[in-house]
């Protein structure tokens, strides 16, 4: 089974971790996308979040851009793409369940 | 491919926005519709919001009746319908993804 | 027609209430699940909320126990189920649409 996280608060953070930790716990062989979008990017600039190492991070280009964020800083170990929505989109086309915490 | 916005908070709305232009530039030939339910409707009485031409809002009359606004004064461009959450119940039941900014 | 609410923020309670009220309304065949997590599960112990009779409640044991609540204090009527969001990836699966208020 697929799971897609959305956030777009930076609040949400760890509240989102601990969801994709439980259910790492209940089916570890779950898919798992996250897409951060908006604000909730900031938490991936120059960042020492915690990331899970089967867990896909897709981080939206266009919010890091509209805050004059720097591609480069991004964390290592996450993805940009061109929109969040659009992979939000694409994603839930492809069998993911979305939940946004 | 279809998204399906869902918004229920007034000042979810610039966000909101700038999701569905930013969806609109990566893919221009998206179906995209906007449901309205609970405080959110009230953007949409006696309003100047913008609407993108291309998109369906609808509008929760539920929403509209409980606060003891004019169905009449609603945004022209914008559809009513019986009740917000079965519609985007209808939408998903169609192939439209489902985003909460 | 299926549809699965989620909660995760007690103050979402009335509205969410509000919501599957008036789905039931317009649908009285809709197959409605509600899946509580984090925060939102303290709603349900010792609890005197008003559950709507042919909906499903599914409270997640993790969020139970973080909490250091006691299972056997939750409202009858409820199910618990290992982890709130393994059970909307679930649900998701079999066809429910995603609603989160």
């Amino acid at each position: 089974m697929k799971a897609l996280f959305h956030i777009d608060e930076r609040h949400k953070w760890p509240l989102l971790s601990m969801n994709i930790k439980n259910l790492l716990q209940v089916s570890p062989v779950m898919n798992i996308a996250v897409v951060i979008n908006s604000e909730a990017v900031e938490l991936f600039i120059k960042s020492t979040v915690k990331l899970e190492p089967n867990v896909k991070y897709y981080l939206c280009e266009n919010s890091i851009k509209t805050r004059n964020l720097n591609p480069n800083d991004v964390l290592p170990g996450t993805e940009i793409v061109k929109s969040g929505v659009y992979q939000i989109v694409l994603l839930q086309n492809q069998g993911y369940a979305y939940i946004k915490p």
